[in-house]
């Protein structure tokens, strides 16, 4: 029995073509050196493939899972296992990621919860065992659960604080036990709704602390895999600690956490800061943070976190430009932090929305991988800054300048020459690429 | 012979009021044993008093300058510091800030402008003599003439750096001749309109060359007011690098320049990045970096930079909230970094808009002693982390404590107790006082 | 038994105020011929008060709700309707709103929440008689339940319209059985989600007949109260049609209902649209459109609805402005349509946020009719137009004017004179009234 | 002698590619029995062009225009004019727009300007007989003069709403003069900066009262082609009366000028009033009122409109898929009202800028017509909508159904059956054809 019939894309709706043909994606195929799946390194979801049930501020969930009977026993839990690992072969994505509770029930008291969290690692590892699909990073859920409302590291109630710590502990020992390649620390709660009953500093310091003891245990319990921090403005908390990746980076660097983090940058989460993917990712890759990249797109229309599923091609070429650049993932990969649409409520949907966004990264790869053969692009920027490759510039870069010095080329050479920065030139030069 | 013919108001419109007859602000005044003047230390800004032609993208200057013969002579620069002056006579404010191109013309060639920047210079410092006026901060303009049309510090052209540097030097050197208490950065074009055509690592890294060179300068010529870094977003670079606090403070930090300089921070400029003011102050006074304040407000249903005069009696009194938290100014103050709306031509319209601000700061100013005087508010925030003075709160703080500490504590204790954040309670304790 | 304890808050947290002690809102006072709360006319949200459980898209409910056993059976329903009249009784509050589901349960099929609803409906004219609570609007909730993912009037599914009909016409009759004073549609799913899939022509023309339908019902069953299309833009439809107060009318006037509706204007809803209430407001009295207000406040650095207690003293001021000038509510009132946060979770704060906002209105009143005694304000914006009360402008006003006769005019006249608009002066007055 | 050098592209910068070489747009290529240029019919803005200086509110002017000697002179104006028309021979556009004060300079009173105007005019006309080049409309600049600061058929004085009736006048005849195919109205100052100062009930009066003058003045003169208006957000007025598509249609409706007018769509202005560009296109065709559209985009992270070339094949695609649809354009066009950036200051961006936007719009007419040619997309919407074809449904769109009908049929027939939207399915089906 199956539950996502993909045969029946065949015959669905007014089209007889099957969505499953890709037709980008090639997972052996390839391209500068490395296969194409060792480049995209896809990750399917757990929280939203299985317990997303399309829910939204306005009205229930949508979401058709015949699989599911609704309770938070662990049978359930252990039977929705099954269904995720067939949809991972269904679509042949080979990692995955999870928040504790989207494995696991959360259940009357933490040790009943850890209990049930064992019982539903026990069956994954077998799992991941008989497939070869492999854990991305795991995660513990510090933001649903009304304990959290003030924030978990940074929540004014130490008792609180300890139940998260507690938390993060038995996530990290499961993510080892599924040997997770990393493990990810998104604040959902760590923020503030007003600073009229917020001591901004206080909170800091105690997440400071919080992640220092994360680092410990990792070194006790034999953990190798990067922690990463995932960056997000405003919501929910109105204001959200790490709101961007330069937000992240000023923290890890004040409480000497550079070490022992990198970012793992979401597409909605940099545009709903104010910047582009592909800023969020070069600040991140500068700073030698760049971890990994959870997959979607927003809707630059709309205020809050939409998570829909990446099919601009624009955008995916752009994010395969910075990683090709960059030498790709070592721990991380792509990961489809992204759900369909409330009214998109079949199990066959979450397959048309994951071929979707896995071709168009396909896609945008192979013509990243195109611009950099061709090589115009890379050269213009080279040219561009030729100036500091010699003489002055090179002086500057060397450190060995001070102002007097710039003041007297600048007094001697008279007014700069200015050069077209070309920016329609080289929009034209990517959709030559298209 | 005077400008602003401020006895008019009385008689203007259809009002008899005196509009200089301040209802709130008395210089003098001791609150919390200092006077508000000390409290407030509001400053005009010399190019938006002076300079604005209130003209817009979509249209060409309105204000009314009977004084400005429109050209770029000298003698019309020196012109305007008489009226400047008398500007800052009738309002009562005694201190003020320039770029250098707003005091002094850019002519043909670096050494004329820097021969007339001289000539300004030597005649403020004597209106500085006769007045008492001083000197807030300097800054040179780096984003209006063409040739800064890819940055300054940031252009990929070496003699632009250069020229860039040469202007710098010879700023900080008239902010130094006319005893001025700092020296600001505020890097309109240092940023890019695309990463198509940008190396921002490269970019960053010829930027903290040259504010290291600034460093040097400043001990070399003995100018010792702190350096101030001023973030915006998006405006006019399509991605500006100090973006806000924390991604100056991130680039701070990372090349090694935390100890020479301290945050300027502009309300419209937090409300663009998305942040309130208070959260910027917030940020910038934790880091110990929070140094001077460019007071003005946004319009927050329009996407840029309005400039508007701080009217709000709910903004002010937030500021100065943060501000007596924090012990107040040492070199920094309140500059106006305001414009009238284009609409808003006449000369009188500079004073109603300076006298709108300032009385709006100075009921800001009671309004945040008052509320820090009843103490309800302090004492909330204070209980709010009540179990971090003692027990399992008082090891995280000391930094004794880890994870098996709190999942042993978790364990034993069950569930924590929510409580309430009291939001609108505090809300309404505000208005109180208003 | 009191749910409401109010007497507590004398005692608890840090302070020994009362915070019912309305420190502005005197329900009886006089203003300019009118006793406050007729002036005001507030209203409870019955969806905000008895059934948010204050859940958001990343966590579960917090609110402590002893009185509810979480079941959906009718008992408990009208358990709550005690409860509500009892907090209705604490505040002072004397109109309310309902939306069908929130008073009654959904159950298994049409006839039994039809069912239930009457039932309920008959407890609520009971506890109306003995208490003189009035409803202000009535309202059926076509958003929450899948069935209408995609639309109720817009669906493109047949069955979905007639189900919606029909829960309208029961919405209806029992608003009228209430002798509601006016019946609300707020069309949450009527838009789309995205146009690919859509025919928007086909989806306003079922729409226009869906309300067609409801003025003749409305008739039938002797309904005369207003009906009130709610604008809202962006939420929880990806572009929802009636998206500002200029889109409403737009419809209307197109389809020909401009006789039996008004509009029923939410402050969140304005800013998210792009506008400021008052411009919302005011754009619907000129139409002679403006019917009720939902009062609350947004966060305008958030881009979703906050549904926040409205307690800035500038937007209740410009309301109460717009309020007065077109001579107050006939049917309509301040309905409180706002959540307190998430964190704010006990009974007692939903006391707190009431009274905040019922107070910042009182005040907003007061300040309000104060600037129009004042008369300044009134006279400035009288002369700027005195142009077109006499001669030439008198003319164009009158329709007797071409184009021939303006450049008459002009060419004979020469370049007019630019007076100011005096923003910041203005700004200024109306601060002297706070 | 040519000032777009455009062999040179061949040989600048790091590329031998011929940037003129266009990839896609073919213009006698026939698509669905139209020629392309019939489909696509683009315009070049003689403001961009000609006397866009590329100055921003933060910097002077970098376009390099040798052609151009600076002044006010009408011999420059005329040798603007050969400037331009090479600059359409070189990129095959066959259409223009202008505002009066674009092609001839403001002088110092009315009649000056006039005649210079007739100078210009005249120039024009003989350019066009010897090129072919049309004229898709003509407009009058009423919003750059100071005089125009509080808007011209909405100004408050009487004296700047005539000065603004004989400037239309005027552009109308030389509209007519030049065969224009239709003439526009945006309001760039038709709107307020506060409301405290505006009596917006009266300046709408105002504004209607002027276009019924125009539309009789059209009538004299015999200038048969629409008139447009363009809806704008925000910009340069804090709030544009003709915000959106709605609520310039509501305008239209309320004060019967409907038949006499058309919307001319701009994209950028689409999205800063938080709608796509489809969405109001559709608005506007189903209200039979698309007339024209302004072809850039937006950079959706930035709050303001930049005006950029489109570039972006997904938005060239809604377009033409909206423009195939709905039977293409009549009297409009494709007119480029976009901008090179600041930094792309060198006439040949100019070319590269052009180029890339019609190769943009060639693409996506091509892949327009193959997704309609497939059918799948369309098939789908029709689909979607078949309970409204057939029994009920189609009693519903007959008018004649009731709420009691439709009660009685949910009664009888239970739960509706929720189908998918699929709307990840769709987006991959646009895929298919990029």
């Amino acid at each position: 029995m199956s539950y996502f019939d993909c045969d029946k894309i065949q015959f669905e709706g007014p089209t007889s073509k099957n969505a499953l043909a890709f037709k980008h994606y090639n997972p052996d195929e390839m391209i500068d050196g490395k296969s194409m799946k060792e480049h995209l390194r896809f990750a399917a979801a757990y929280w939203h493939v299985m317990r997303n049930d399309l829910s939204d501020p306005f009205g229930a969930g949508t979401a058709r899972t015949p699989w599911d009977d609704g309770s938070s026993s662990v049978e359930n839990a252990l039977q929705r296992v099954d269904v995720f690992f067939e949809f991972l072969e269904k679509t042949g994505i080979e990692y995955y990621c999870w928040h504790d509770r989207d494995i696991a029930p959360e259940l009357n008291d933490l040790s009943a919860s850890n209990a049930a969290l064992d019982r539903v690692v026990a069956k994954l590892k077998q799992k991941q065992a008989e497939t070869g699909v492999k854990l991305l990073w795991g995660t513990a859920c510090l933001f649903s659960h009304p304990r959290y409302a003030h924030g978990a590291a940074t929540s004014p109630d130490a008792s609180v604080y300890a139940y998260a710590g507690a938390q993060v502990k038995k996530a990290m020992e499961a993510t080892k036990e599924l040997d997770g390649l990393g493990y990810t620390f998104w604040g959902g709660r760590e923020g503030y709704a007003t600073l009229l009953n917020t001591n901004m500093k206080r909170e800091l310091d105690h997440l400071a602390a919080f992640l220092h003891m994360a680092v410990e245990h990792a070194k006790q319990i034999g953990f190798e895999g990067p922690f990463y921090i995932e960056p997000k403005p405003r919501e929910p908390s109105t204001h959200q600690y790490d709101s961007d990746a330069a937000a992240c980076l000023n923290f890890l660097r004040e409480y000497g956490l550079m070490d022992h983090f990198k970012l793992n940058i979401e597409t909605n989460h940099a545009t709903l800061a104010g910047h582009t993917m592909e800023h969020e990712l070069t600040v991140s890759a500068n700073a030698g943070m760049l971890g990994s990249i959870d997959a979607n797109r927003g809707d630059t229309l709309i205020g809050w976190d939409t998570d829909q599923f990446p099919t601009d091609i624009y955008l995916t070429t752009q994010v395969m430009l910075v990683m090709l650049n960059t030498g790709g993932f070592s721990t991380g990969g792509l990961n489809f932090d992204a759900k369909r649409r409330r009214e998109s409520h079949e199990p066959i949907d979450l397959i048309h929305a994951h071929i979707g966004g896995m071709d168009a990264f396909a896609r945008g790869l192979k013509i990243a991988a195109a611009i950099r053969a061709d090589g115009r692009l890379a050269s213009f920027v080279q040219e561009r800054y030729a100036s500091f490759d010699r003489g002055l510039g090179a002086k500057v870069e060397a450190g060995q300048c001070s102002f007097a010095d710039l003041e007297t080329y600048a007094l001697a050479n008279g007014e700069p020459t200015l050069a077209s920065g070309r920016q329609e030139m080289l929009e034209n030069l990517i959709n030559e690429f298209l």
